[in-house]
């Protein structure tokens, strides 16, 4: 099998099969981004949190009201069987953890969470479209912004993503008017694999406008929902759809965004899951920069001019470095001294960091001399590497470099 | 005598009136920023190295070729009192360091050079206007840019500028075309003051063209130059010329300049004194906003919009933080407790300095948690108060404050 074909989803069908139906069903009956069912998910298994919370049983820190009650009532309402028809009618499939085809980038969702308390990574997702979802986002950059975009913005943001196309990076946006059209149709036009992760189905082609946009994506590219073919967003879908614009790509740019916008959500989900943040400037007379000009202010965003710019920041300087980054799916231990191929920075943010211990961004730049933004983006890049977690209040070794290290360091234990 | 009136200079007239008359000289013969020179009088006072630079002697560390023969031979052709005749009738004065209207700040200067080597602070300076030059001083905010700005620059210039004035500060440029004569303009249109630093003397309106406006300026504001009248100015003197722009202000906002243009310069002046630098954003597709963008990616600037960020940004958040600063001319002796009056953050960043070694950015950032702007605004406004100084690779407590510690706190000597 090639490089960026489909994984078709068929080993071991019994367990896997049983797990993928009830992620399937979980995922199409409740909430998107109710980090009780992801974490109830991640203690029990699927297929006993589909026993669970068909019975009424409340999720742990459920985030809606009457959530159990809700949810077990759609979930008496979805047949499996029904669902998988749904999927196979709109062309699509399902993808789930330990798919190939999974982005092991999503993990880092777990601990993410909204002021309102959502979040958490999705339970399955719908992808449709010839590549894989994992081999389309391991090398992305999120292109977003506002959908009353300026003729600047719309520029901006197409020469952005046919830039970044021709420095080898996939383009993942919202499929929105404005800035994520732009971003789409300047990935298209370069030829370069992009992604529209929608907040409704992967065959509700939203918004209306954006159908020939949205059906040429979905044959060179990938279309990628956490909800079942036929569902249609909604406000609160948009919103929660944007943690997995975040969390796919290596980095936010955001092009334009007023003061208050969905674009400045998606920057603040890509903080949360340590994810670069960058934001294009513009005119300070227009209040479609006041937003990306606030994050820079504020030190939430890199400014970046352009795709140059971008892969600089992503990269750390050495284009390089990216490419020696573990290949999602291939673990520590296949792949390694977890230190091998590191570029200098991460190598340097890696030696300071405690194994277990939280260590801060402030301990993290005094004891590296590195740049805020230099050591932002090591500690992103190893984070997207599955070396380093984020934990509260700064960063440690992950679950695999201490495993590594324990059976591969000499000295006291 | 009132705020803001001119300071005649005439006590003790003999020994002040004779390094006055040296400081003048010295200015006139020699290279503006000859650290050599300055650094000299600094060690053995004016007078005596007038004495020493008209025998022919070599100033330790002289910059340019052969300095000794050509500032002896210039000196010899320098009469003192031709000199205060050429000053008396371009309606200036000589302002020289213990004047009350000596700016304190320029002391910043001290210690930083060039990459050529130039730099220290000015030896005199002639100033012409009705303002006192450390009065208007005071809260000063340079306004500086690209000669060939676009009307998006001159507008934003302009704006900045009355916006400053309304907030209460002085405007400082250097008089130029496109961006700096915007930022006098909008200065004057508002009814504020505003300073022109000049490469040349202040009876030799250049450029040409904004003849009447320095008119106004020298009316309404001050004109400034370390060069005596009828001096015409060198490219090297507008080089040079921009670290006076630096000191003399708070902060540097560069409002546009191409990537290779002298604006930048002026913000490089500006880090190395610890001013806080400040740069406008415009947009991507301008090469006239690369500079800009450029420093706040490389994070020697923060980005600001308009009058309120500049305001924000040189007040740490508190537009009081700054009227707390001790009045310079006022000892911190005489002001007390060097850590009265002080805003959270600067406290908080002296509380973590070291009293005689350099303590680093990164260390500061680490003991105190703040932004590095935050810090880096902290650690300006300290300095500017003379209550840190910058040292090779930090900041430590200055003199006065260690004194005042010294003999007021208790513990361990």
């Amino acid at each position: 099998m090639t490089a960026g074909a489909v994984q078709p989803a068929a080993t071991a069908r019994s367990a896997a099969g049983s797990d993928r139906d009830a992620r399937a069903v979980l995922a199409a009956a409740t909430d998107p981004g109710d980090p009780a069912v992801s974490g109830l998910v991640a203690r029990v298994g699927a297929v006993a949190a589909l026993g669970a919370l068909s019975a009424g049983g409340l999720p742990a820190g459920a985030v809606g009201h009457a959530a159990a009650t809700r949810y077990r009532r759609r979930l008496a309402l979805t047949d499996p069987a029904t669902l998988a028809d749904a999927t196979a009618r709109a062309g699509a499939r399902v993808v789930v953890p330990g798919d190939e085809e999974w982005p092991v980038g999503l993990a880092d969702l777990d601990s993410v969470r909204s002021a309102q308390g959502w979040g958490g990574g999705p339970i399955a997702l719908w992808v449709y479209g010839p590549l894989s979802l994992a081999a389309a986002t391991r090398r992305s950059v999120a292109v977003v912004g506002s959908r009353e975009a300026t003729a600047y913005g719309c520029s901006v943001a197409a020469d952005l993503a046919a830039g970044l196309v021709d420095r080898g990076w996939s383009v993942a946006s919202g499929g929105a008017y404005g800035i994520d059209g732009a971003a789409h149709r300047g990935a298209l036009a370069a030829g370069g694999p992009t992604l529209a992760v929608l907040a409704g189905g992967v065959d509700v082609l939203y918004p209306r406008g954006h159908r020939a946009l949205l059906e040429r994506i979905a044959e060179e590219g990938l279309l990628v929902s956490e909800s079942p073919p036929g569902t249609f967003p909604t406000r609160r879908a948009f919103l929660i759809r944007n943690r997995l614009i975040a969390a796919l790509s290596a980095g936010t740019v955001v092009v334009e965004a007023a003061l208050r916008s969905g674009a400045l959500n998606t920057a603040t989900w890509a903080n949360g899951c340590l994810r670069v943040v960058m934001a294009v400037p513009g005119p300070v007379t227009s209040p479609l920069s006041a937003g990306t000009h606030r994050l820079v202010r504020d030190a939430e965003a890199v400014l970046v001019s352009d795709a140059a710019d971008v892969a600089a920041t992503l990269s750390g300087g050495t284009s390089e470095a990216v490419d020696q980054q573990p290949l999602p799916g291939l673990t520590l231990a296949d792949a390694g001294d977890p230190r091998m191929g590191l570029d200098e920075d991460s190598a340097a943010v890696l030696d300071v960091l405690a194994p277990l211990r939280a260590t801060g961004l402030a301990a993290v730049l005094a004891a590296t001399g590195l740049s805020p933004a230099a050591a932002l983006a090591a500690l992103g890049r190893l984070s997207a590497g599955g070396v380093i977690e984020p934990v509260d209040g700064g960063w440690r070794l992950s679950a695999a470099t201490r495993t590594w290290l324990r059976g591969n360091t000499r000295g006291p234990r």
